[in-house]
């Protein structure tokens, strides 16, 4: 097996894409495929700051290694969930700091024990909520604060087009509108949150995961315990073995659904307008000035992790 | 295992719907299923004439059968393909004609080796056609046909749950919109065609094969040799492995699908009308006076079975 380009010994074969590339070429084919979805999706431009959240995996140090490789001005933020099964949080907060800095990136550490003195386990323990949803809600808050923190135009994560498929198949199989509205690897800015983008939606698992060996990135190997859950690895696993039957299906399924996300925000037959999203007024949290649309005016990361200043401010009213 | 309603022994258990059945009350829910699919998607009312295509399979004598216990005015028609292959047009036709005689219905039989000297598989060798996109086109037209013989106000086809479902994930893979937009279990009458049914479209294969089995319906076990290919059943199997692990998956997923269909049919973000059928005009075949939109007025069934006929027109002009 020879690279396409070269013609040196090949260490990758891409069925979807009918070549075989030496690592060199590989590792220029991943950085372009990420330009491209970049342009393609209008992420971002050169100009702007991009806040990377970094978990330790793969995918978010790959993106932070061709992000910075394709030279834009990139900062990190990692969220330390004080996960404490395997020392889960701890090793993963090491392999990201250490591949910051190794890339000369600045990293701001989020750390839920320091702040509220408990990790996502307890706090969902203590709470009778699943560790999924407190995380999900947790994380969304962190990352707005992070990228106002570090005055960051854009909030880029490492999801792929594993990710993003398995998702789509999911909501298809359910025919979930409120989800397949959604879907778009750009969330542009509104309500004083920034926008959002996932640069690596045109490459798979394995590709990432070839790509980070490649360029030597040390990242945590197994999977946050909690994790998506059965269904989901199911889904994928399907659109593997469809992967396989007829290459190139996965990136053509996502990529097609971009095109026609618009036939999922229409509201009705008749009305052919957008779906509004619910125009909430919104208005600063009452605690953290963060943008939140509760009629109280306390958001919801501080309803559930600032509980005695939510009490002081009851009381204050 | 028994029967949810009377207790007796059951003899199949129906995960999606969480119970087991006697053959007794298994009958009566294929029938009550079939009838719930005629009346959700308005197929037809008791006073119709219902012409039913059979092919000498479990699907087409099934619905025979479902259609004229539940009291329908019921027709049938077999088209004979003179497939000689393990003698299967030979077998498929007598199975259909001993069903239709046991159930007391009148049977057209519309034979291309009697009209045309020749099957499907001699005119595809002759005609460099693969022989399932000749087939399509071939037993369109002599539906159409059969309708209008038998003078029925409408044509039902024996499509199941799993064939409509596997047709709506190949789709869906490949964002094939026009395809999207007419996946529909009816067709509505236009430009001269009867209207078009799939009663059977809540009712699985299993389903459908066990029924076939209690009712003690003989029917044709092998597919046709042509069938379907591997990707479709590759589908079919990817939709299996989801459904036992969640059943009742197939069922939403192609219920929801017709309830979303509309936005399939939208021509673009901006106009918000129904996309307009091409509006050609249609006119009689100058052959055999059946409907066709083509040009020199020749409609693609004589292009391709009548080429004499087609020449003395043409010599005529």
């Amino acid at each position: 097996m020879k690279c396409r380009i070269c013609g040196k010994p090949a260490v990758i074969k891409l069925r979807a894409h009918n070549i075989a590339l030496c690592p060199e070429h590989f590792v220029e084919f991943v950085q372009k495929q990420t330009a491209k979805a970049i342009k393609h999706y209008k992420m971002f431009e050169k100009e702007d700051h991009i806040a990377v959240a970094v978990s330790g995996g793969k995918d978010s140090l790959a993106l932070l290694d061709i992000l910075t490789e394709l030279g834009y001005k990139v900062s990190a933020f990692y969220i330390d969930l004080g996960i404490k099964h395997m020392d889960y949080s701890k090793t993963s907060k090491e392999k990201a700091q250490a591949f910051c800095e190794k890339k000369g990136v600045k990293c701001l550490v989020y750390s839920l024990p320091e702040m509220f003195g408990m990790g996502i386990d307890e706090a969902a323990r203590k709470s009778r909520r699943t560790p999924c949803s407190l995380c999900g809600m947790t994380k969304r808050y962190l990352m707005n604060v992070a990228a106002r923190d570090l005055e960051a135009d854009v909030i880029a994560t490492g999801h792929n087009l594993d990710d993003q498929a398995a998702a789509l198949f999911a909501n298809l199989m359910r025919w979930d509108v409120s989800y397949l509205a959604k879907g778009y690897p750009v969330l542009p800015a509104e309500h004083g949150f920034p926008k959002k983008v996932k640069p690596l939606v045109f490459l798979t698992e394995r590709e990432i995961a070839a790509y980070a060996i490649v360029r030597g990135i040390d990242y945590v190997r197994y999977e946050c315990p909690h994790s998506e859950g059965a269904r989901f690895l199911v889904y994928k696993e399907h659109l593997n073995a469809i992967e396989n039957m007829s290459p190139g299906t996965k990136r053509r399924f996502y990529q097609g659904y971009t095109e026609n996300i618009w036939r999922f925000q229409i509201e009705s037959p008749d009305q052919c307008e957008k779906k509004d999203e619910e125009e909430s007024p919104m208005k600063p949290c009452k605690i953290c000035g963060m943008p939140t649309a509760a009629e109280d005016g306390i958001c919801s990361f501080c309803r559930f992790w600032r509980p005695d200043e939510v009490k002081k401010i009851k009381g204050q009213e």
